[in-house]
C-alpha cells in the first residue's frame, strides 16, 4: 500500500500547507480553505490464527511485500467493521477458509511503520481452503512443519510461538507486545 | 475531528474517482493521474484508568462531543507511537499527569463510528494532576464517588465498570467488546 504524500486537500483541492494547528504539537497538513485539519493516524492489520485439529493454516504470500513467504490470513481493517470481523473476512479473501474466532489473542505494536496488529485465535468450521487471489498457496501446519525459516512478518512468527507455547501449557493468555524495530531478513 | 470527503488526489490534485479497483471489493477513492488508491481506515483512540491508591482520574471534558461530561483521559492515537505511548501522552495532554501503566486492558470496537479504543490499566506516580487544555477539571473519584450518569462515552462506563469489577474478585481480566449502537444519552 503505498502512502501518498499531502499536497492538496482532498476535499476542496487547494493546496495545503504542513503546520503545527492551534492548540496542537504536531505538524498536520492543514486546508485553510475548508478550515479542515487532515489528521493522519496508524492502521490497524487485523488476522487469525486458524486451526483444524492440531494444525495451523497458513498462506503463501502472491504478493508484495514479503512474496513467496508464509503468513497468517491478515490484513488491513476496513471502514464498518470490528477487528474480529476483518480477521474473519481476510481469513476467508486469502485462504478461502471460513473460521470461528475464539478470542482476541494478541495486540502487536509496530511503530516504525504506523501498524497495530490484531490477532484471534480461530478455529476451521471444516478443513475446506484453497489461494485465494493474494495467495500462491495455502496449507495446514502441524507445529514440527511450520516453516519458520519462511515466515513472512515477525508478528506471525511471535503470534506462532505463543500460540504452540500455550498450547503446550494447556492455557492461552493475552499478549500485547511491541515490535520497536524493523525486522530484517 | 470533522471528517473530510476525497474529491481530490491528495497528492497530485487531480480529481479522484470512487470505484472498485481490480481484484477489490469496495469502493475506493482512486486517482487515475497518480495511480494511487486513498485507503481510508478505522482510527485508534488509545486511553487508561489512571488509578491512585483506592481512586480513578477522571477529566471533565472542555471540548465537543459530550463536552462538561466525564471520561477517562484517552484520545487519537499519533502516527509514529505505541497505543501504550498514546494512552501515556493523552494523559499528560488532558490530565498533565505523569502515570507508569500496567497491561492492555481492554479493546472497543465501534464500528460504527469506525474507531477501536485500546485501554490500559495504569497508576499515578504522583498525586499530581490539573487540567490540560482539553479538560474543564480533572480528579480522583472513589468507586462510591463515580459520576455514572455523567460519564462521556459507553467505552469509559464499561472500562470502569470492568476495572471494579475485576478488583473486588481480586484479579484483572483482559475485555475485548463490540460496542454495535450510538451510545444514546
Amino acid at each position: 500500500m503505498p502512502k501518498s504524500v499531502m499536497n492538496y486537500c482532498p476535499q476542496c483541492g487547494n493546496k495545503t500547507e504542513s503546520k503545527i494547528p492551534d492548540g496542537d504539537n504536531c505538524y498536520r497538513d492543514v486546508c485553510e480553505a475548508c478550515d479542515l485539519i487532515h489528521y493522519q493516524n496508524p492502521r490497524i492489520i487485523s488476522g487469525c490464527i486458524p486451526v483444524w485439529e492440531d494444525k495451523v493454516l497458513l498462506c503463501k504470500r502472491a504478493i508484495q511485500p514479503r512474496k513467496g513467504l508464509w503468513t497468517l490470513p491478515a490484513g488491513f481493517m476496513e471502514l464498518g467493521e470490528t477487528t474480529e470481523q476483518a480477521a474473519v473476512r481476510e481469513t476467508l479473501e486469502e485462504a478461502e477458509a471460513v473460521v470461528k474466532t475464539n478470542e482476541l489473542y494478541a495486540v502487536f505494536n509496530l511503530p516504525h511503520i504506523d501498524q497495530v496488529y490484531t490477532i484471534y485465535r480461530a478455529v476451521l468450521l471444516k478443513p475446506e481452503f484453497s489461494s485465494g487471489i493474494e495467495s500462491l498457496d495455502v496449507q495446514l501446519f502441524a507445529e514440527n512443519e511450520i516453516p519458520w525459516d519462511e515466515l513472512a512478518f515477525e508478528t506471525m512468527q511471535l503470534s506462532l510461538e505463543y500460540y504452540f507455547q500455550d498450547r503446550k501449557a494447556g492455557s492461552f493468555k493475552f499478549r500485547s507486545t511491541d515490535i520497536e524495530k524493523p525486522t530484517v531478513r
